[in-house]
């Protein structure tokens, strides 16, 4: 079974003021990216866990940049998290510092201190303060991060930072992910030009809520802190938090969106700006968001879960993640099985109060498997195979009781999923 | 890695009159059940999805059996609930009638109808009433029954017929599972024994709600109606409704307990057989459950969730059903690696409202792996391996805010899951 092939989309169009412009550069060709103006990014190997891996990287913020982030919901979140957040609360950033290999969760009082550490011996180096220094890290929980290495390897990171610097960035952040998750897009905005490049990383512990694992999103545009946080939130709540790869909300997700203005355009909440910016901030974020999915830890398949006719969104995302979560159905979706009476028996499960199973109709794609709470009776088993073997697929439940409706996007359960997760520390 | 080697309990007290006189038989051995006064079943191959494979299982209840069962919760309930449900309420059963291969779920009305022609078929075959047959249905689901092979396969099973039909059922009824679940205990009341025999089928889409896939259960014992079912439902919530192998909650989930009173042991609700009663049946449920659970697709371990000092019950089962649940901690169990981070994640992300993480202690079996919120000092990688290397594995989650509690059973994640469960329908 093929991987699903790297996204490579170009599609420039320019009507209006208000209307995007898109360049979209994803996955392997991350030649393609755009750079974004005041935003300069360095990457080298810390052997942190593994020797000769680029697992460190320095994002640089020119003065000025608006910095808006959010961070995982668990409640065991890390402690680079939490120093973030801290951070944040009080001045404008200067600096992102990343590190793989270890996520310094789980670790107490010792790990607020490593982090520390860490972002004061990146301050000293480029005469910041430790508070314009926001920390993140990923890998393995539990274990103490390696201050030593990082302060040695810092030097490097930062003699390396140039604009261009974002594909060795994206791929300095990848942990079990297979491929480097990287996207532009320009806006165009009363005759003028902005940027938005962002890159992420996550392939398993995907199930972001309010924030995904690790993304940073940066702009030329300029935004006033509310509005950037607020833009931030709401393409968020559409792309990152609407996919899973298993569930499991990892402690340190977080999700950064950086303003230089670098470009002069200002986006202001009251004007056709705001409409154009949100939309193509959240088509970045949708982009980044698929591209984890595809890449979910041993994924083949890209599915879509799109409930619609609910009281409300709220039961309609309830049913989406109880079919995106269910084990058998990812199975069934790796096998290329369309074994349907799986998608019903979940849809029965999702907790829907009175839920009147002969207005429930399903889809895979445009084939009807379940009509009226029944195999529709011209299904055939051909046409749900034809629709199995493809490489992205929608599964589509009417409820019929409403008109409600939410998406969430995951991918299948593999044997690679098992070995990935059975084999990770070793 | 091997699986769990079968249980085969037995432990003779009869110290006052209500103490239980156990006597538990499990799994391969199945020749040590104990017959139940009363009770005859017959179990014959009636080819229904594959050729000479026992798949047809009858159960004879004397007149006079009080039976007591509950359903699935799923929405999308199969053919065979919906008519077991009408029959119990009008009549005192005197067949069961049991099928695999198919599930005869999301078939709509033309199930019901299917349903009925078989349960006809068995009734004109006995001489009983149509209401007087309870079908019970396991397999695929949204294929529909073959009725002409299952009546051509009847008289062969009435033919069967016998108190000592108990081996042959247990593996009749069985699907993906690997072994037959099949228990008995006998209760000595007030001087005199009392037997109860029961037996489970069920392996995948297995978190039962409110009743487990199928577990036919029998007692010699006298009963009333309405105590009988209050001991069902009591006996069911502490043992199948806290099993989990994948989160799936079948349609066709029905357990069954028939009180045949051939014993002319009364129970009643007012005196202590009450209790003595009560305890032999819950034990004979967990019995089974863990069984069930033992012998999960793809299973090499058994794991005990116990999550302690909760504010309430509630939340901690949802604690435990989250770690239950969790892909990366099942899969960390298979591959017997104490990447306790993943068992931590899991507590914070568990919707725990206000958790106060350096409240969180966790241990595997003996060892404390995590102490007030973080790796306990003084626990070693080697202690973490030791744990994981068994066959069966407590997890005990202290979250110290308050007296709740509840434990959950399940067992890992492993390749053979997928395979199973990519293969299923081939």
């Amino acid at each position: 079974m093929n991987l699903v092939p790297a996204v490579l989309e170009k599609n420039i169009n320019n009507v209006t003021g208000a209307s995007p412009e898109r360049v979209t550069t994803m996955t392997e060709n991350t030649s393609e990216f755009l750079s974004v103006p005041g935003v300069r990014l360095g990457t080298t190997c810390a052997s942190i866990k593994k020797p000769d891996h680029r697992d460190l990287v320095v994002i640089e913020l020119t003065a000025g940049t608006q910095t808006a982030a959010v961070f995982t919901q668990n409640a065991f979140c890390a402690a680079p998290v939490i120093m973030a957040r801290q951070h944040l609360a009080g001045v404008m950033p200067r600096y992102l510092l990343i590190n793989t290999g270890y996520a310094n969760a789980g670790t107490g009082d010792h790990g607020l201190e490593d982090a520390r550490q860490c972002c004061e011996a990146l301050a000293s180096l480029t005469g910041c303060k430790l508070e314009e220094v926001l920390p993140f890290s990923t890998g393995v929980i539990g274990e103490s991060l390696p201050v030593e290495k990082i302060s040695r390897a810092l030097p490097n990171a930062v003699g390396q930072l140039q604009a261009m610097g974002w594909s060795d960035a994206a791929w300095g952040i990848m942990t079990t992910d297979t491929r480097p998750k990287l996207v532009s897009r320009t806006i165009a905005i009363e005759g003028k030009q902005i940027t938005i490049t962002g890159m992420a990383k996550g392939a398993g512990m995907i199930r972001p809520d309010m924030a995904t694992m690790l993304a940073f999103i940066t702009t030329d545009a300029q935004l006033e802190p509310e509005l950037l946080q607020d833009c931030l939130h709401d393409a968020v709540d559409q792309s990152f938090n609407r996919i899973t790869v298993d569930g499991d909300t990892s402690t340190n997700d977080a999700c950064v969106l950086c303003a230089t203005g670098q470009s002069g355009v200002e986006v202001s909440a009251s004007s056709v700006t705001n409409d154009a910016f949100r939309q193509g901030l959240t088509d970045v974020c949708m982009d980044l968001a698929k591209g984890i999915v595809r890449d979910g830890e041993g994924a083949t398949k890209l599915i879509n879960v799109q409930v619609n006719g609910g009281r409300n969104p709220t039961e309609c995302l309830a049913v989406a993640y109880t079919i995106a979560h269910s084990p058998l159905v990812k199975t069934a979706f790796f096998a290329a099985d369309p074994n349907w009476g799986r998608i019903l028996a979940t849809v029965g499960r999702a907790g829907i109060s009175d839920l009147e199973i002969k207005a429930v109709n399903i889809f895979l794609d445009e084939v009807c498997i379940v009509r009226n709470g029944e195999r529709d009776p011209e299904y055939t088993e051909d046409q749900g195979q034809t629709v199995m073997e493809r490489n992205e697929i929608t599964v589509q439940i009417e409820l019929g009781r409403g008109t409600g409706s939410a998406n969430v996007w995951t991918c299948d359960f593999s044997y690679d999923y098992v070995r990935i997760n059975a084999e990770y520390r070793t």
